[in-house]
């Protein structure tokens, strides 16, 4: 293609919403004139099924769920006035609680504010706050945010360590739907015996956000927890940025929330309109269909120009891979889909992998993602007439020219600047196409059923912990790994209990191994 | 598989390395007994292309290179005393340099100690420091380490913003092999403009690597910089974590480097057998190799349960995509190689994407990473007879098994614990790996071709924004961006120019912009 057509390509789809100014460019993505019309079919149904979602359908059949995290940035949307309440009053009371913390109106026991906050959960109840801390906490913000975001011992202590005297006022925030994710339960644990040590209760510092009727609710009532905000059913843990899993963080470090929402209210607007053309979400899940022939066959790598935004691809992995990795379509019948998401910032990852990008497997296409605000005030000349942000500029530029010159194709979404409103207009961008992608390739977006299978394999393993170590205690003499699985009532799982004596034994908990490493048949296992 | 024979597989792959407490277990990569003897001659070229490299050999024919990153962690392999030389005393030197820092015989002009570490640098002059600083510094360290490893201005201002007060008390580190990388280059001239606005200069707090003989080394000379550390050209930057690139910046976190350098000449002697079965890099170059069909058909995910080991993928994208991505292979044959690297920690990234793992499209295999040791010291028990640690642990067998279940295939990396022996040995297994790898596909794996092309178009957007800078400034009358265009003698480029201005005109640059944004034709351009 000339450099004419190009650039009349570029200007026949570039996308531009005035109010966000925000840009899309899939000029880059070398799909035929014809695909279009081809897909036509398939979107007029995507969009009546996100109508109808939008107006509270059961849009998750397998739990028999509404999808409701739309609402949460246009409650007048919500299809009850119960539900609208809900919104609204929980809005209210997280800007109350926010500003009654910075004020000292909330305050530990032992000081007169809290500093910090720690905030403890998994997956939907940390990638969106951790992402949206790294984009929008400010270096001077009232308080600054840790996360506890996994059930491993040394990554706890080492969160924890940083706080040390801050303990005292730290704002703990427990995330959990049920209270039954067992690295979030951990995780309450260990900071809980964290303040104890320090002679502190958890309940005066703690804060919980679960769903309301749960367990963990009940708990956080019974021990008189500082409050306890709603995690509400109807939005799944990968959109729940808007909800008060992503808001209360937010609030608490200063970040302007509703402008967060009001970005993703005018990208759900703007995503509302049934024409592919002219409504950004249906160009970007065109565009996907496109690239992975509807199959996922192209990795999505997501490169955004700018430092702050670069947990932007790891929010997005769980976004788009949990809600389309699927085994089977809404017909029950086997598809595999999905679409592989990575990426960290341009341009330093043009220094670590552009060159398989340009030149090795054409595996993928890329996401550009740029910024045009290069920063707050002016910037120095690092050459004549030129500064850093123009080299971040050009290096983008030039990798996307580069790429294309390669045949690799690239969607480049431009947006003026990284506040609050854009970081909400982008989650709900993604959030949209990954609604209309999912029913183009026509699967539930919604459920995550192989999420299950690890978790029970997981409990498995600490059933037969349990099992292993009372077999054992009563041991008269070591057993070989064999022995130990038969006394077990487990002769076909010699592996994992290997695995379980091996780790308990590297930890002092009781377990010894004898015998040859190397050789784990030769290996007896005793108590001591 | 039954649980019997797939117990007996286990055992029959298990690979242990007692000096380091590692094990590999490839058991659950799902090859046939004869994949063995299919790739023995390959392998065999593998090993003698190794021997022949660790030998000195010109092993980066494009640039007539040496590939020495292995002596550097035996430098009796070297093949000149003068090399030998090189290396001891680099080595002794930075030893020295740390001790004289910590103990504040070196110290900055107005503080009788440096207290911070600011490395400025990109790619492989950022991703090993980041993963070792991520990996093994410590709460207590001597000193903390910032990066600056982009020329994102905001990104920059945030670093410095937080080291604010102890800029005079913060050694910058300064690495580039010539002083061409423009990020680093930028990234220096605004922190030694953050240093003259608090009427300090960055000469006095700074040290370089680099080449010896550079520009860069010049300047930092006349400039009377602290000192001066070797860049070697025979040491590739994805490969220079062993180099003073990587162990400067350890020294002075007080990391132990002797530790790494140990654990890295373990494995390189580990994997120096030239038989597969014993050699824990052959056994993982072919896994890959199975997996992706010696053509990188399949992703690699890197999945370390341990939070410490966060940045491992990072640094992996780099070594593993810089190196395997090509175009050609030795012969000049179009191959288009590589292997697409992701991931970031279980159990976390379970919650964020397994869900597509299990269930969605299979087009990866998994390299789970386990960690013995749980934490320093004892854990509580936050169920009865389980730990944090053995949840995680649990996650990990878990996940495991419901991969393979499903036809998912996984190696195993376990190691004791994450310190610098183990970090240590790590790198040196992959390097290895890929190493054999290349060998394996016939790639050169130590040029990086690819990352020139972006390079150059960067450099000519800039030229081309100093053109459109100047044309502007003459212009009597607003221009369109095609009237631009050929007024810069450039009118094939009218999309590169809209996009200067657009950037240009957001930073109050001099560049106004009137008509409809939505439309760029409509666009008049002027200076003002």
């Amino acid at each position: 293609m000339d450099a004419a057509t190009l650039w009349q390509r570029y200007q026949d789809w570039l996308y531009y919403h005035e109010g966000l100014g925000l840009y899309l460019d899939i000029s880059r993505m070398r799909f035929g004139d014809d695909l279009l019309a081809t897909l036509q079919p398939k979107f007029d149904k995507a969009f009546a099924d996100l109508a109808a979602l939008e107006g509270g359908a059961i849009a998750n059949p397998d739990e028999n769920r509404m999808v409701g995290h739309y609402w949460l940035r246009d409650s007048s949307l919500a299809p009850t006035p119960d539900l609208q309440e809900d919104i609204d009053s929980t809005l209210s009371k997280i800007h109350s609680f926010a500003q009654k913390v910075h004020s000292g109106e909330i305050h530990p026991p032992n000081a007169p504010k809290f500093t910090n906050i720690l905030s403890v959960g998994i997956g939907g109840s940390a990638l969106g706050p951790e992402f949206v801390a790294e984009a929008l906490g400010a270096v001077d913000a009232p308080m600054q945010i840790s996360f506890l975001d996994n059930t491993d011992p040394a990554g706890m202590d080492k969160v924890i360590a940083k706080l040390k005297d801050r303990l005292a006022s730290t704002l703990v925030i427990i995330m959990t739907k049920s209270g039954g994710t067992p690295e979030t339960r951990n995780g309450m644990l260990e900071v809980k015996h964290a303040y104890e040590q320090q002679g502190l209760s958890l309940a005066a510092h703690a804060v919980a956000v679960t769903g309301i009727g749960s367990k963990f609710e009940q708990i956080a009532k019974q021990e008189g927890w500082l409050d306890i905000f709603p995690m509400q059913d109807w939005v799944g843990g990968r959109t729940s940025e808007m909800s008060a899993v992503g808001l209360l963080p937010a609030a608490l470090q200063g970040i302007d929330i509703d402008a967060m929402l009001a970005g993703a209210k005018e990208m759900d607007a703007a995503t509302r309109q049934p024409q592919i053309k002219g409504n950004p979400a249906a160009l970007m899940a065109l565009s996907w269909y496109y690239s992975g022939n509807g199959k996922g066959e192209k990795d999505m790598v997501v490169l955004p120009y700018k430092d702050s935004l670069l947990l932007f691809s790891r929010y997005l992995q769980q976004l788009v891979m949990e809600s389309l990795g699927k085994e089977k379509d809404l017909d029950g019948q086997v598809v595999h889909q999905g679409i592989a998401v990575y990426g960290n910032k341009g341009s330093t990852d043009q220094h670590a992998y552009v060159q398989q990008l340009r030149e090795g497997i054409a595996n993928f296409f890329v996401t550009f993602v740029e910024v045009l605000e290069d920063r707050q005030g002016a910037s120095i000349e690092v050459e004549p007439g030129a500064t850093s942000g123009d080299f971040l500029s050009g290096l983008l530029l030039g990798t996307r020219q580069a790429l294309y010159d390669n045949q690799r194709d690239s969607i480049t979404v431009t947006v003026p600047r990284v506040d609050a409103k854009t970081v909400g207009a982008l989650i709900a961008l993604y959030e949209r196409t990954v609604t209309l992608y999912g029913s183009l390739v026509h699967i539930n977006a919604y459920h995550q059923p192989g999420v299950e299978a690890g978790k029970k394999a997981a409990a498995a393993v600490l059933d037969l912990q349990q099992q292993v170590m009372q077999i054992l205690g009563e041991a008269a003499v070591p057993l070989t790994l064999s022995d130990l699985a038969t006394k077990s009532g487990a002769s076909d799982q010699v592996e994992t209990i290997y695995k379980i004596v091996r780790h308990l034994s590297a930890n002092q908990r009781g377990v010894k191994l004898i015998g040859d490493l190397a050789q784990p048949k030769s290996l007896q296992v005793s108590a001591g």
